[in-house]
């Protein structure tokens, strides 16, 4: 099948989009462009980083806009989606039935198949594959017990000690599915290149933050 | 028709998607994301206000990446084109043939129309429609007589009239289709919302310059 994949920049899209490009062909990547919260919308979202991962995958990107809600709506996503010639979606939801009953009133409004390679794997296996396979970096954190310590942090064996130890204390969920942490992938396995940061900062309100990525470059691996 | 409309940002290809929009559909945007000159590709070549752009007119954009070459080639440009359900796409070309003719060939082998709405049109005409119309800053600069003090200025009677000079001297093109000058549109009659700089700066390497909006907001109309 000829598949779009869906695309945030983080780790479980990412590790989505490998594991079905082992049945399937991938043919363009998805990503939406968000709200607009204030003057900052492009950089704190890191979404040119999408155009970046375009060009390391060698894969064209389609993205999709949102007419001012932050989740963007069905019927606007089954409008965009229609325009690709695609056989199929993979997303890479692992437990969020929300998203994935979304996805699925999608795919069967325009009669192609919703591909979610991670739907119920288990987090500490995803996360092992993550740490070995990948280097993905924390970008953002919201959640109890998640400082701004963890920005700009690759995610290894020992963020996933300390994300085992806020689980047990918060519940904070391992794999950051509830929004607790975003990743951003600055290389994969089919990456033709990798990113490279030369410049960030990191911004802090309250009891979240973002790594922002002001600076990169795309070298040849 | 169902078109998809080439924008680089600039004027030529927001005008011409404009007047293609009087009597087709516009379903969605098609970019090029440039080859990785140095670390400041998505800066330099203000790649992010590309989605900025997609927001403001509400159509998803469909970026192509090349495989490390400043010209996308043909075939590249083609299997990439393929993936959208279109009946055809719109250019911004005035005179250049190079550019048409790589166009008509992939449009040929697509069985897809090419609309070219400002071919042969007269730049004086096509200038004043922009003056009038929108609202599209200089980016960048390269050709005698365009220097630093041209980047960021809005087209208005003065550019136009400073450019007509030049192509008396310099045989500097008015409507800049040689490269000599690169705009940026930050409002057009079918924008939602309009682009506001909130940030910006000036590159000048020797002869040639670019304006870099580095943070942006998008506002309602």
């Amino acid at each position: 099948m000829r598949l779009a994949a869906l695309i945030s920049g983080g780790k479980d899209s990412m590790v989505a989009l490998h594991k079905a490009a082992e049945k399937h062909k991938i043919v363009c990547l998805v990503g939406v462009i968000p709200e607009n919260p204030d003057s900052y919308m492009f950089h704190t979202y890191n979404l040119h980083l999408l155009d970046a991962i375009s060009s390391c995958l060698q894969m064209p990107i389609f993205k999709i806009s949102t007419p001012g809600v932050k989740e963007i709506e069905v019927e606007d996503l089954q409008i965009q989606l229609e325009l690709l010639r695609i056989d199929g979606i993979v997303i890479g939801g692992i437990e969020s039935k929300y998203q994935r009953n979304r996805f699925k009133k999608v795919c069967e409004n325009l009669d192609i198949e919703l591909i979610a390679p991670l739907w119920h794997m288990d987090v500490i296996d995803l996360m092992e594959e993550v740490i070995r396979e990948y280097n993905a970096i924390i970008v953002s954190v919201s959640a109890m017990g998640l400082d701004e310590r963890f920005l700009g942090r690759k995610v290894d064996d020992k963020v996933l000690s300390e994300l085992k130890t806020l689980n047990e204390i918060y519940g904070v969920h391992i794999a950051g599915e509830g929004g607790e942490y975003e990743t951003l992938v600055l290389d994969a396995p089919l990456f033709r290149k990798e990113i490279i940061i030369t410049n960030s900062r990191i911004l802090w309100r309250g009891d979240s933050g973002n790594f922002e990525v002001t600076d990169f470059k795309l070298e040849e691996k």
